[in-house]
């Protein structure tokens, strides 16, 4: 009963297939391999646009290169406060940025609206040299909370960040479970929204190791090369990453990957919701549940093997107040999770009802 | 005819075979799957002695890494100036040391020794603060012209080093080639020499992407989970790595691996040696030959789609002279180079001699 | 009539005459000179307990520096949400401390509570290697809304922080205003009360250029002096600074400087919270003023050339409210405020009062 | 009889009569003052062209915030081995450029020809990412060996470097002993010779601290005053700075101070030069003396109260062999210098000849 997150899932038998087929017989290194670059033309066909991509081995390296290209070192980012960036990177923003700022800001419901934006911004200080001068703002797609924002807010946000002088990257951890979530076109909530750069994770949909770093924005590769090998991010096997990419998107892979991962979110979250002593914290949208439950019966399963994640709580919609007792417990589910693991944890959680009535 | 670089051989079948294997299921993240731990315990027991290691993606992230545990931003390391940290790595040593510097040093042969050391860091100035205060000693073992240490010549480096209150790296992107060449135990040139921390790479040696930093001295890997994470290291599904290194390591594969490259190696150096208009720069130890050839030779190969470098014409002993046309190529063998490749090679090689006559 | 900031002021004559003598002949460069040794020893005089310290040339030099020697770059440090280190230091402290981050905090004083910092760190997320580790406090003295901890607060705190395994900066560019105001000894606010290093500002009290960062745990000072050097701060006639500070302190004139300074507050303060139409936001305690104003007065005063600032609406107390066109006011006196400029200011006020009416 | 450094020197009571002047009354802040505007006017017209200027408090700063303007972190910048900011400035240029390097080369003489910077350049690997990208170019003028560049002779380097897509730094911390020396315009040596952007010390000729940052490509300035913001080198009381440049510009003063300096050197460099087992290491060209003597000799004149200063032994032109029991030192001399300096230490050189015979 893994409900401890997607990326703890195994690899997708499509994946790992292509992943041994291009192991063998030999390919330049660093990038110039037959795979990565196939999987560059297949990503600016998924976008329905030209992109620039760059391959790296985690979502970190990811999230923190692409803010490079968007932040000198004197210039801050605006981020939600429970952005991955800002609270589960370490200080890896501002080693890859050489020094450059987050500015996280709390919202409602853990997305940011432009009029957030906006208002945010307006009472920032900005008396520059003395203050930081805001450069960009970061978006996660689906949100750490769960969320996924719709096209049409992503369009309005960008519009007013870009207003504001801001270029817009987007933390595309699970870019798959809201393009899933949404049935839309990827570039409807990317480049036809107005984000300027994304991170692109696969390794949570069904991959082995494998991030992207996607310029809708051409301009804003340059000297990413250079980026890239001077953080130890330039492969010499590259293929190895590419190759990943190639078969997650082969035939709409990363699709049905990710509309598994979802439907079994969903079913798992009507379950846990019409359980007494469980609520939801926030709706479920993509591929992730969050609900207060009992202490004892989050330890209970915890002791007979389910994995899930104590969440903050702090992450609780404003408003909602946690009991006594009760704590916020987050279930992700994966392209590999089966209706017998949510059936088992769901009996789990009877059977714990039944005692503690 | 791949001679271009061991970087660009496939991966060996037994170690896709465990990647496979490890692929599947359900494992924790970000180094504590058994994957990773299995690895850790077995490279103890090939170097003979408790180790701590980290898993990392790439050669210039172990190395960069790991200089960032012998050298603050103010002190300075001192390397070969063919050192790959010095000029194959970008400015990545300093991104990740937070400033430190190399001080390359020339040397006749590629190689440093206890008195080249001794006598470096008595003409270096040294009146702190103005100057750099020189904290580490880096080496590469295989060298960068291809030749092998011997574990006397370490251990009176690292001595030296050490009586310099220099601690002590070794960049082992090829020590497996080293270890078969030298037919000791992998301790003898490292931790039993006086090495205080590894790099230690399996990408060039068969595996897909697998580095680990290795040390020998735990005091120094105090924080470094927390540097790996800062720089984008600290892979989700972390076995990705470990069951390579699992493999590598199983039943002495590495070694078998290792052999194989350097003895096409010692092949392909006869026989290049063997020709007229061709000469050796340096001795073939380990898996690189580096040889002086007409420029027109070198074309001719690449032209006919063989796979090698044309190398720095400053790399060439002291005292070699380059010829009017003449150039200096590298050819590298793997564990996957073949003996057809070879005499492929060579006729082509012996053909062009012909029509040259 | 010059509220705009006490670095604005000019010179004490008193520094201004020892610069002057310390000007002229031959001294050592480099801290090496006799000034800057004598300095020294009267700050640990002054203090009352031995004191290792460091001269440099300006607030965010002594600051970031200061921070840099209780941060490694994956630490945070708490702060208050108005902090200079946090508002008005650009980008300063990642710069220096090479990546460490800042966590500012809200209180609703401007003071940060040893209850506010325990509740803080615990609502912080704290899973290593993937947040960051907080390592530090830092706080003002005189805070940035104008008022003075208590000596029993700040012992209070930094045993809260100790506690917690948090070491504890002084932002100390208005110490003396501080000093001067609660009556106490110098070390009763810092290392008796368990600051561990301090920010000492002449600059703001009558001196031209004099900033220190003294090290009550002088184990911190390790490569300090290489900090300074790498930072550009090692001045080469470093008399410059070490003078100042020989005369700052020299019978006491740092504190007669500065209880002019905030005797002229208190006066001015009185006399404008008489005003109708004005009202006092924070009380005040040492040298600065602020004040809730209509917007068409400020720019009338502004206007007839007096200088004051406009400052952030957000930093009014929690339950205050912004009236329509009312505005934040921040005047400070220095140790050159004169009666007459109070008055002159007063008689400005008085008359627009009246012309409104 | 200080030869030990000009930086060791007083101030020149002109400087400091305007400093006292400067010191007294309110100033705006931060670069705003009155004296730091006029004394960018001033610059710019002793120059002859308009030039953006900042002031800072150290050479290693401007230097540093300087190389930060013409290096990305991925960037080299080509300088002498001998470099001020090769050698004396710790890692600082690491730290301001966020991790640019250094590539020191040896010339003959200390001084880099064009053809030199075209040989270097080619020869040192290019081969992007893998490879730095060399970005820039900085010469000192005076050189560390205390020659001066001819303005041709900077001509053609600078035309060279720009051609090889470099831009180009000076140090010119003893600026005004070159033009003295060379009696050409400022400008000759600087802009119209190729320069871009220079560093310019006042504080070794006469003034306390006074050092800038001088863009003659002014699109270079871009962010400069953040750059100078986030390095805490934005001094409060600026006024500080600029009042000591105005009064060195005034009527030539500068000009007067060098003049003086490069004449006592001349005068001890030919005392010097006409005594046995004295023989200058270099020609003297501005205010610095290079000589190699015995050891004992040193030491006498060292005990003797004499300030000197030893020089490294690998500073000698090419071809230069030290003997048993000679050492290199270096004298300099200063706005303050005295012939009674030099009549006194050449008494103690031909006492201890006279002993010695």
């Amino acid at each position: 009963m893994n409900f401890g997150s997607d990326n703890q899932a195994g690899v997708s038998p499509r994946i790992l297939q292509t992943l041994v087929e291009a192991a063998s017989g030999i390919q330049s290194a660093y990038g110039n391999d037959e795979w990565s670059q196939r999987a560059e033309q297949m990503l600016g066909e998924a976008f329905g646009t030209p992109v620039k991509v760059f391959f790296v081995t985690t979502g970190t390296a990811a999230n923190c290169l692409a803010l490079s290209t968007i932040a000198q070192p004197w210039n801050a980012v605006v981020c939600h406060n429970m952005a991955h960036i800002a609270v589960d990177e370490n200080s890896a923003p501002a080693l890859f940025t050489g020094g450059a700022s987050l500015l996280p800001m709390a919202t409602d419901n853990g997305k940011i609206s432009a009029e957030d934006l906006a208002a945010f911004v307006e009472r920032t200080p900005h008396d520059a040299p003395h203050n930081m001068v805001i450069s960009g703002l970061s978006i996660s797609q689906v949100t750490e909370n769960g969320l996924v924002y719709q096209p049409q807010e992503i369009a309005a946000l960008a519009t007013q960040a870009h207003a504001l002088g801001l270029r817009v990257h987007m933390d595309g951890a699970r870019l798959a479970n809201a393009v899933a979530a949404l049935q839309c076109h990827p570039g409807d909530i990317t480049w036809r929204a107005g984000v300027d750069v994304l991170s692109l994770g696969a390794s949570k949909n069904g991959a082995l190791m494998a991030e992207a770093v996607v310029f809708f924005d051409q301009a804003l590769a340059q000297n990413f090369s250079l980026r890239i090998k001077r953080s130890g991010q330039l492969v010499s096997k590259s293929r190895t990453i590419g190759a990943q990419f190639c078969a997650w998107l082969e035939g709409g892979h990363w699709m049905e990957l990710a509309r598994h991962a979802n439907a079994m979110a969903s079913k798992l979250s009507a379950a846990l919701a019409a359980t007494p002593s469980v609520r939801l914290s926030w709706p479920t949208q993509a591929n992730e549940v969050f609900v207060l439950m009992p202490i004892a019966l989050y330890e209970q399963l915890r002791a007979q093997g389910v994995r899930c994640t104590d969440w903050y709580a702090s992450s609780v919609p404003a408003g909602t107040q946690l009991q006594a007792g009760e704590v916020v417990v987050r279930f992700v589910t994966s392209w590999s999770s089966t209706d017998e693991e949510i059936t088992a944890l769901m009996d789990l959680v009877h059977s714990r009802q039944r005692q503690a009535a």
